[in-house]
């Protein structure tokens, strides 16, 4: 069994991947850390584990966290940074669920989350955790960075695109639509529901800290820079991300919906649908998936991709879990073989 | 491998049986009918279940039905009283989603139903799929009433109470709160989400059909009549019920918590919470689970219990599946051990 | 013009007035306060009043506050019991739709707001501002105390029974549903939508606040003491309350109907539906009206009376400009002339 | 007073005719008709405008109607047509929130609407009823379309770029997403609240009737054809549209606030937010509003306009009403003086 500790237990990737880990048949859940709630059972404040999960909150001490095989960081922003060092060092596998390890470049890094890096130097070694680029790394590394939601959404459907070379690099527009969980459960006015239920809008439209890190995707693809205007939008639902994802046709794309097919032919948890199709954010509720499907309105120069997940899961935990599984060996679909809640 | 088939595949009940049952190990989907949609795939009317289940939609036809070892009939009432009688000739077991054989009194039945029943005979042969009252008589039986979704929680709620004579039975009360799945997919101006969304309203509080079947239910427990009034609301949801119950205390009520923990000790869906806490529908939300929290509000003599389900898994498909496991000699968690979704 | 000032002037049932009153013909908002967003203008925090409203948040000052004709507090409670004084001693009148003058009892007050009350002496001159009850005592009053949102909707329905003793004092129970911004607009995790959207609960079952206010109000009605068990619920939804109220028969209930629709004959905001429908809360949300139904289920000895209003208006802020009209003698419906938003 | 009459009373469109002009104090509603309902009464089937509105649905009859002084057609695509003609003929205004004669070029129109157009001469008669473009028409007019929901917030965010020739004309982008109530009162399974709700879907990315609508207006402003990619989608909350617009910058654009604030300058139902900031759909709910923002994301060449509008107000039933203030030489205003209902 593989040992497993999860920093930062109490947000909602922290209780996603409790969700997901209870059932996973070859990992024991053996801590689970908050310094608000040390001292409680973890199924006291989440009764949806009751009968499930037996662990107390307890605070986050590294020689408790290193007798573990693995680490998941669901903290905030800087605070995975802080512990990952100590952790490596003895032989802890560690993935970060924040944005600590994504941004290559530390100095871009700081100038979007407002603080200097701790540890710049172990950036490099981390390797960015979407499997559908980078399985090979992922196998090899030890210190993971798990996409953030937007960026996952985006990039899945933008990349067969832009390894192809069919639009134009300098004008891509992703218009994309976040559930309200992926503002956290933290105290805060702007994410009540009397103010996000029943109403619809655009945020961060000046710059959104997902941005240099789906750049950074995009560009490694491109293998040049892009041009990227990205809007994120709430909508009042609770979990799931719908990319609107439009691209100038600089190339022959009559095999756009056989590319994308091939590109993820053999990709468990992403599915190309029929082409023409409308994918909804309600058939990826819960699941690892990530549906997409492709269209060219009225024939014209303009493409448009649809791309769905659910962010707590191919967003955020389920994804960590699925890299976890590369790291350790498993199949990969272990404990994520769940399906979509609907209605 | 049991041969499962579901008939009436298109409603939220009949879908909710695939999302359970094409992950349940001992049991393959075979058929599934649905007259409006024969000869399209299941996945293309609900791409929730692509790479999960590639069976078409065929035509309700009893030679391919009785080639099933069970039938399960997710169709509105007044259907499988049609077929039951042909099925079990052949051997083949019943679970009937409906009403159809819930109610022990046909001219009751017809009353409420608005028809003629098909095959009384049957009814006394039916087994009331609630296990936590009817174990052993569903092990013993082919033809499995399931319970509504109203009743499951109301008795869940009363029956410790009733067994035990504790509360007045000529003054029931059931303040009853539904998500808007209860209504079906069907085509009706009522369930919209323009009529439905951000409002709440009770509704037949003159008469519901449930209201017999929970009637019976609790009149078995206390070997006598009783008085129940049942108000059932409409909250703005899809998936949830939550009822609130009151009883006039009229025994001893200091053993009352430990009377519930103990008349569901060995009950693996129905979760009994610490006295006084508020079970919260999304914390079974996906899941089987019943969880139940009693209260004695200012210690005054009337009880209050709250007992929340999800209305199309422990109040439809998944105790069809709990009914079907126990039929069938499988370990009862079999395909249900899914965790509630939340947030 | 009657200058008003609101004390308190960013929750929402500070903007709630302002929404009434910037369109209130014979008002002018002068002075609105808020010490966190003081020197803010009032239509860059809501953007719905732009154009309406050219106010800036003020720091609260009792000189500029008494240049006002009446102040409305909006205030969390034990804001308003500290500066009634001064503003009644300079002739201004106060409207306090927090819980600062409601209850008679001083020291029962205590017990549930978990303060010392601040002017004992002050509370018996308060007027309880239901106008159903005291009209007349409001047209003559400087300090009136707006009735809670559950405790409006609980005794609207229960008065008519209660004045004409047609129930059983010793059991009456109230079923109570409220959207969530009966919360308020403060940062906190249990009101954020992912906490509050798509689920169902009950809470405060062993004591809520407006129990002793509810129960205070229906004892003067019933000249002795009553029994009442009250459970208030949260439901997925922004404004309303649905009260479904439970007593037992114990007069002549032939001629209920009529006596409620003669109870509430000239009352503006009162609407006594016909009987056996289902008021439903979307039908007065935006309004000032309080619709009510009444049932007798099954001809059973159980009277259920539906009773819905607007939290944030009848519940509040509109019932706090009903009043304000009432104290000024202008025409009680000045600014309240507004239709429900369905759908 | 104007007597006005109402066909098709029953959808949304014809209950929000009925919200605003039960208070506008220069009409009396006459007549309202309804196939389905005849003979009940308005505010039975609407109890919402209980005390407000005393008429009693009717069956249409041209004579009544043409007793009149302005009909307003709030019917399915392809009645108002069948009327037009001779209500005209018998001086009656008519005002037509469906699509009969929104496209001037009526075989266009057939393509779209799938059915030939009734009387294709009036067409070229109609003005187009966005006031902020045909006010000097409107007033002339007696046949008057009334634009459609999309086509007013994509419009009203585009104008003023396009009149000053700003952006690319062939790769314009309009990311657009609407409330489920643009659906219609009608029985669909689409539209139910456990398809819609908690679900974020784009649809009709192939074509939506809309199109040629938005593109004829944004032509007549260019002077030039245009190239529109329009992508609608359906968010889970019942009113509102938010569009995000998306254009490359071929222009000065050091001036585009200011632009965008002298073009609506005069208009009461536009309004330019601060450059930067983020209109929410909540803050014109149930108002005639439509609120702008314009942003320039990253400095780019990719211009950015947030545009919103609640789609049953200025988007169908408020818009009439002003265009009929309008054709009536009223006070423009008049009966739309309500402020968004927050939260």
């Amino acid at each position: 069994m593989i040992r497993v500790a999860i920093v930062g237990g109490t947000g909602y990737t922290g209780v996603e991947l409790l969700r997901i880990l209870v059932l996973h048949t070859d990992v024991e859940v053996s801590v689970v850390t908050s310094r608000s709630d040390a001292g409680q059972r973890v199924d006291a404040l989440y009764p949806s584990l009751r009968n499930l999960c037996d662990v107390v909150f307890s605070v986050p001490d590294v020689d408790e966290l290193a007798s573990c095989d693995v680490v998941f960081f669901a903290t905030p922003n800087g605070t995975a940074m802080l512990m990952a060092e100590q952790l490596l060092a003895r032989n802890v596998k560690v993935i970060d669920l924040s944005a600590d390890f994504r941004t290559k470049d530390d100095k871009e890094w700081s100038k979007w989350y407002g603080m200097e890096h701790a540890c710049p130097d172990l950036i490099s070694q981390a390797v960015y955790g979407l499997p559908e680029v980078n399985r090979i790394a992922i196998k090899q590394t030890n210190l993971l960075a798990c996409p953030g939601c937007y960026p996952t959404a985006v990039q899945l459907g933008f990349l067969p695109l832009i390894e192809n070379k069919l639009i134009d690099f300098s004008h891509l527009i992703a218009d994309v639509k976040s559930g309200v969980s992926g503002a956290g459960r933290k105290a805060q006015v702007t994410a009540l529901m009397s103010e996000t239920g029943e109403s619809f809008k655009a945020y961060a439209v000046n710059g959104h800290r997902h941005l240099p890190e789906i750049t950074q995707g995009l560009e490694i693809a491109a293998k040049q820079t892009i041009g990227l205007t990205f809007v994120p939008h709430l909508t009042p639902m609770i979990r799931g991300i719908h990319a609107t994802l439009y691209g100038q046709i600089t190339g022959d794309i009559s095999e756009v919906q056989n590319l994308f097919e091939k590109r993820y032919k053999d990709e468990l948890f992403v599915d190309v649908l029929p082409h023409g199709t409308h994918p909804d954010t309600r058939n990826v509720r819960g699941s690892n998936n990530c549906q997409i499907a492709i269209h060219q309105p009225q024939g014209s120069d303009t493409l448009v991709v649809l791309s769905v997940i659910d962010n707590l899961v191919k967003g955020a935990a389920g994804q960590a879990v699925q890299n976890m599984n590369i790291m350790f060996d498993l199949d990969e679909k272990q404990g994520l073989a769940t399906v979509a809640l609907y209605p």
